[in-house]
């Protein structure tokens, strides 16, 4: 697998995750006549069952990381080499931007907006790191034993803790940058977007050293079965 | 596995998907109280389990298509020959007009009714394009390494592009001409089709073409994991 | 595995299904405030989940019927024996009652009622016709190829025809007569009872039909899959 | 698998389920406007998604108990050596209150608080026996013939249990003890707990004795499939 075909996926898969996130985001808050809740509810579940089927679309050629903190992640276990890292975490950032310009246009708005939404306090940001912490405790419990099921696992998480954190679980420093771009239910004011990345890279980071603790041999593991396709790039 | 038994189980499966469409609108319409996002919920998770389970029903007879954009991209793959193609597009189309008719019997509503609900304009066709994109993107993704997930990715994907397309995700120009025939919440006018399955038949084609650079060897894969029983025919 | 532990499976089994369905369909009415699709949602969702855990839990002892009409389709396929089938409809008839108490008893509701919900009329009974019809077609298909899908695919299939079909898919004689017993969210006039019961025992029939006509080798897949406890009774 | 490695897998791992209970609870009461069943909704689905995730996570370390009912009626199974047992309640109990204090972090309460939520009467702690009685039928009728669908089995029976019981299913002696420091939608009165978790106990072992009957090899199943990792420590 070269790296353009893991460029590209990482790039069109992160695409269409925000467009899921932002997307229906503008749904719920259009049709649920200002009862937040049923927004949430809709948005959380439309987000948890399209990162399941892209997940499971994109991992074969990418790994389906969309996400710097899980690149990161893996680089330090060993998976993605570190001369990789640059690209992903570049395609993540250009398809999460490309995803929130899509759904502005698949919903008639304007492109380019700037968020108004305000996510501040400590509350939020150690809701960050909690989410973050969850998320890659997530992937690497499952990846050891039973790498079929992150796909699942991921999803489901993401869908409860879109509830369970104060902050809706943004857990991804690409989503939480692109989200300052758009002025709809999903967005997050540009001043309040680099105290969310750094609870994240915390959190994520924070996990993964537990988890190198709880299983000394996930290093070999996750090199091994998260990105297979590495050794050919 | 002969071509009437395919046939058939085209023509049955996608008057269940149309009935399941239709009804579960027509249902969360009734109940919900005016709150389009309640009646929506139920339509979107109504029309997702049920697609799991037909895929699962008759995949193993027809591959489970039910749409003319995945059947005429999976020829174009080499995978259904082109002599079943018509087949299976006059299963298609009679099997969802039967699941509109079933539809309004249950909900003893008239047979034949035809739609007054505009879905027009650039945003809702960009919509459509995005939504075949991705159901095409999904479905090849997961046939090469995980065809067992087909089922589970393509029930998701639904469930979520409801929510994060504009236009609810047609996706499927058998559906959407079907659709024409009833005035309920899941109508649409029949002037709104031609742009509806002109944008799903390109977001279907490019996702192939995608998939093809992406995966070298998706050709040979469609023709033996999608459908395993062609040789047969 | 024995006649007595498989009968036992097949009440207990039972006794949580009705539980489900109809204390769900307490619960969601309520604390829903009037809005019948969030009760609607609620006693779906809730059933299905329950039926994908019952279905897992009691099949590797009884196959997890929990419905006469599956067990005489069953039985018409050559997987469970005639002599078995008496003891199978008792089990599910007392299993059904025992339910509808148990959850009378934990909402604090009087123990023996009756329904006065009218649910009748051709557009229900049809209903009624194609929710079985739809059932015995996902257990059949799903039975040859993925006899590991079914808990899931009935499950999810329960879920969404809750909502696309008028009568919201009871599906069942056991819940039907015993669903008579409550009158609560979820009830029938006793009325009305034979009615359905007829219709999902022509629908069950029809779809054991078809899918033998489908799949020539089914009758063989049944006895061998489904019910593979059976020759050991 | 080391004793320290499998208390901190118990511990993390009902931490983050107590935080997605109480969080989730918080959410939904917050966001809904005064609809309890959205809130609920909201409440159920987030914590079976949390819980298919980590019980997927943490399984592989410590057998993702999270639940002293669970540990005790593995130990009784010959699973869990009795040895572990008090060390697997102690963090059982330690994680949830965690959790319940990160939940009132995350969304910015008073870390300590005592619930005023009475749940009493014969019918709720009626409600909490069938719960937990549930809950071990589906752990003990999954183990032994497929033992990869407990995660699933476990989460779903709970998103619906949550609506079928009267007491939305706390089953979980730990989960019960830490709601009753949290005066929000999950809370408890500490008055009473002490008959939910007897009758809990009740129910667990009704189940446990129960399937023992249903399955004769059963207590060889559960000690070398649910804690596989047993033997090492």
């Amino acid at each position: 697998m070269t790296l353009s075909r893991r460029f590209t996926a990482e790039f069109v898969g992160t695409a269409f995750l925000l467009a899921a996130v932002v997307g229906s985001g503008i749904m719920g808050d259009r049709l649920s006549g200002g009862n937040v809740a049923i927004a949430l509810l809709a948005n959380s579940i439309a987000t948890g069952a399209a990162l399941v089927a892209l997940i499971l679309t994109f991992g074969p050629i990418s790994g389906a990381h969309f996400n710097p903190a899980v690149t990161l992640a893996d680089a330090a276990l060993g998976g993605t080499t570190w001369q990789a890292v640059p690209a992903y975490l570049v395609a993540q950032l250009a398809g999460a931007v490309l995803g929130v310009f899509s759904a502005h246009l698949m919903f008639g708005l304007e492109f380019v907006q700037v968020s108004q939404h305000a996510r501040t306090g400590g509350a939020q940001v150690f809701s960050e790191f909690v989410a973050a912490f969850g998320l890659l405790s997530v992937i690497w419990g499952c990846v050891r034993k039973r790498p079929d099921a992150v796909p699942w696992a991921v999803g489901l998480y993401i869908t409860g803790a879109y509830w369970f954190t104060a902050s809706t679980s943004f857990a991804n420093p690409a989503v939480t940058m692109a989200r300052a771009l758009t002025d709809t239910f999903a967005g997050i004011r540009p001043a309040d977007v680099p105290a969310f990345v750094a609870a994240q890279l915390v959190g994520a980071g924070a996990a993964t050293a537990f988890f190198r603790w709880l299983f000394p041999t996930l290093q070999r593991s996750a090199a091994d079965v998260v990105v297979p396709h590495e050794r050919a790039s």
